[in-house]
């Protein structure tokens, strides 16, 4: 009988392949008493030399395949292979301790992980992923323990895992890998963000699939409703090739609508963009039909590194994303670091509640010379295409002011120095913070657009922390509270006779969508892989129609009636 | 020459008097190597001793001067000198590693102390702040050192210090210590807390105080505004025996009032409430004229003991605030836990934001038996007076409709028992995050009352931590945005017939009174020692005339704009 698993769908598509378990191998390290330091000390050198070569092949095929910047995360890996504090720590061990380089490795490696873990953020406990997965490369080959590389798969298989690592994840090789499910990992952990971005049909958080008896059996992975079948039936199967065919189909469907415009049913047009995160992302913004980049978060600009990026980094950067978009617009997100997005080399304050914290403009305005770096970059790069700059995190009218002050002064100083700088810059902030919302007829005269940040927005305004699990349940879009809040910065923007976006996950979002639409929002940007079945959905919407049920949807008292409402009344776009 | 210097008004008046330093005595404890372990553990159980006879003398006189819930901190310290965690570790150092009983019990009570502060929530760094007063005590005996304790200052003084533990501030006599200066500490620490019930004025958070070279100098405190001026002139002495005469003459004007209702120049009534956190406290409300509880905070109720208080033990508490209010109305607060107010024998997980986690009505919607306790005793103390029951921190209506049901159904629980409810109970909440206020009209057709909870609406409307000086620029109580947040929760309850109070530190405040008037706020609830200061800025207010200017106070771009206006337009209660 077949058995199913209930994830959470990190990777749409649907998959049907026999399972093949990547095991993750016990390194039983044992502590051993040695005689000749110097000896162990030359083999642990050895066992990093190797690993390093490994993870020059993985990055250099990960270039190719994935593109720089999902290529990044080995040059870190590479990068904790040449920290001196690391290596001289294990050595110091070997030497003091006349302990085998194996078990000194284990330990430094886990005191250094449980260090990062601790730190209590995002970014410091990926760093702990990091170290992890090169100890473990290093230890294998000191244990002399080969483990199966996902890159040495030549059969059709789907990939079950415990979790993947981002080296497991860049080799896997599509042809041969047709879906993966793994115990653990949500939508945003870097596996699930590399199914997409490979176009893998993936489930994670599975919690038990390698637990499952599994191996050679059957699997269909459901990366749409997020669900795995093992052992499935004959109907099952047939089920779910007709649900295959269906996605494929669409998808097809899609493609059609790459070059052209977004147009509603009554003929209304809005604009759909992309969030981006690196110059290399354009090329999806691109291959997806998207209208613009909606917002350029500039943050991964300055992590993975040890200082600060300099002008001439930052300037190339923000030139090359406002070239390869020719001409369309190109909102681009001054610094927002802080919280959960941590940069080692700022020494910053550990903070009890970091999402309510210094970070973004708070800190820009404190730190002026980081952003004054950052803003002549963004200025100088003006002149290659369509710049937006938009400020991140305002909460105040004062804080605004401010900060458009220094670009105007920092524009000022390039124009002394004979810098060209375009003149058609628009200059507006993020929504992010139940303040701004409540004040938007205030900003609306100051700002020449608004864009609804919408993770944070709910997430202040729900006062529930999204990444915490136990209250997750208040993590509501739909709930009228946002809605309504949403409505206010629509309507004052238009009422000053400005523009009203979107770069939330709601933007993309099937039931937002066409109350959004009713709303009058003007641009929805999210991501590349969003747009197409945005667009076609947004085909077969009235968006006259919709605006006569807003008043009722407002007025309803929760995010379920709302649910219950949109799926009644409007198109959605079945997957 | 005068020397000034600034920190924070911890309880407002004037004192003017030489100054006593009191002494932190360095106690430095050497690591010894003893032979004669059972000696050394009997010297240790000796110092314990004494420290616990001193302990109970300290909380009887606690008892007697401050009453029953200052005194529990000394509680809480003998249970420390209690804790066989504790003394069995220090009897273990001396017994296995043969050193003195000083050393073992400083590297003992350290580790406690680091493990507590580390904790990162506010309750459990007073836990340390705890073990550091006990174990101070008992090492001073260890060592044979005598410290200067505040109960015998037998001069009239200012007391100096960096800062004051709880077993100091308790010791301190009205009669000779005619005020305090510290280095550290804030508003809401422990030693401001007790300054302001024992109304002796104080300054917290100087800095430098101790620096000063002061012993024996005279000094002025200024707990109005926060200034220390050390060696004042006679021009110095003259202007504050001058303000501190007007501000004893104020006091003085306002003791006429607590027999008085609060009425308005333009004879409008509003009520006057005290926000509460024990039974004992009620006495200072009805001593400074509160015309109710407008916040019974039960938390306290649950703090600073080994596990839940039974339902037997909350009936009386909240029996005897009902009884002694005689028919007063009383706002009983279901249990605000979780967050930075958290319970060690709940064993909550650590969570990354606790501001935005899970706390409140989120755990006590999923704890349900912690929550059915508390309802069944408050339902059956609401014979004994004017009872009021109200939610905290609820975001969605389904929270509000399963909080109410829950009452609902533990009613007809106690009906079926045939215990007497009473009939007329109220069942309101707590509007502290911003989608309960977008979303007040819903919420007013179901509540019988709203309390606007500044402290957290504020904090989350702004995204910015309050207890995080970083971004404490960001608490902005005048900002338009929390002000239309505000109207909107009391238009939405008076459209529906129902009331709505504050109970922030905002409803005591001497700029936010004239707008709440306009904005028509029915009930203020404030700390029991600012009521009469507002009833008399009441007497001088026209509700009618502020409200012709609320439309302007509320078109303001920002909180200053908004302070000018009202410190122009309005009278303020100078102090």
């Amino acid at each position: 009988m077949s058995n199913q698993l209930t994830g959470i769908g990190a990777s749409a598509g649907i998959a049907i392949a026999k399972a093949f378990v990547l095991e993750n191998p016990a390194l039983e390290i044992e502590q051993k008493t040695i005689t000749d330091a110097d000896a162990e000390i030359e083999r642990f050198e050895a066992a990093v030399h190797i690993a390093k070569e490994e993870l020059e092949v993985i990055k250099n095929h990960a270039n190719e395949q994935l593109g720089e910047d999902k290529a990044a995360i080995f040059a870190a890996h590479l990068l904790v292979l040449s920290d001196p504090e690391l290596l001289n720590a294990v050595k110091d061990k070997v030497n003091n301790e006349k302990v085998n380089a194996e078990s000194a490795m284990s330990d430094v490696s886990n005191m250094f992980i449980s260090m990062f873990e601790n730190m209590d953020n995002e970014y410091m406990k990926e760093r702990a992923a990091d170290i992890r997965d090169v100890s473990k490369r290093v230890l294998a080959h000191l244990l002399g323990v080969t483990f199966t590389s996902p890159g040495a798969i030549t059969d059709e298989v789907i990939v079950l895992a415990e979790d993947l690592t981002p080296s497991d994840t860049a080799q896997l090789n599509k042809q041969f890998v047709k879906g993966f499910a793994t115990d653990i990992g949500g939508r945003t952990s870097h596996s699930a963000i590399m199914a997409r971005s490979m176009e893998i049909p993936a489930v994670v958080g599975t919690k038990t699939i390698t637990s499952e008896d599994v191996e050679g059996k059957m699997v269909i992975i459901d990366g749409i409703d997020g669900n795995v079948i093992v052992d499935p039936s004959e109907e099952e199967i047939a089920e779910y090739t007709k649900k295959k065919e269906n996605f494929e189909a669409k998808k097809q469907e899609w493609a059609k609508l790459v070059n052209e415009p977004t147009t509603t049913k009554d003929e209304k047009h809005v604009e759909l963009a992309a969030n981006i995160g690196t110059p290399e992302d354009v090329k999806g913004v691109l291959e997806n039909g998207g209208e613009g980049v909606g917002l350029y978060r500039t943050e991964f600009l300055y992590m993975g590194r040890n200082e600060l990026p300099t002008e001439e980094e930052q300037f190339n950067s923000y030139k090359e994303v406002l070239e390869k978009m020719e001409g369309k617009p190109v909102v681009i997100r001054t610094l927002d670091i802080g919280g959960d997005k941590e940069l080692p080399y700022l020494n910053l304050p550990k903070e009890m509640n970091p999402f309510l914290g210094f970070r973004a403009i708070r800190l820009c305005l404190e730190e002026t010379e980081i952003f004054r770096t950052q803003l002549r970059a963004l200025l100088r790069a003006s002149v290659y295409g369509n710049l937006k700059v938009m400020f991140p995190m305002i909460a105040t009218v004062g804080e605004f002011r401010q900060a458009k002050e220094m670009l105007l002064s920092v524009k000022e100083e390039l124009i002394r120095e004979g810098v060209e700088v375009s003149e058609d810059i628009e200059v507006g902030m993020m929504v992010e913070i139940p303040a701004t919302a409540a004040m938007a007829d205030v900003f609306a005269k100051e700002v020449d657009f608004f864009s609804v940040g919408t993770n944070d927005l709910i997430q202040y305004t729900m006062a529930a922390d999204r990444m915490n699990q136990k209250v997750s349940y208040l993590y509501q879009p739909y709930n009228p509270a946002i809605l309504r809040l949403v409505k206010m910065v629509i309507d004052a923007a238009h009422k000053e006779g400005k523009w009203a976006g979107m770069c939330g996950e709601m933007a993309g979002d099937q039931i937002a969508i066409p109350i959004l639409l009713g709303l009058g929002l003007d641009e929805f940007s999210m991501s590349a892989t969003s747009i197409l079945p945005a667009r076609s959905q947004m085909t077969k919407l009235s968006k006259e129609e919709i605006s006569s049920h807003i008043d009722h949807i407002l007025s309803l008292a929760t995010n379920e009636e709302v649910i219950a409402y949109v799926t009644e009344h409007f198109a959605t776009e079945e997957l």
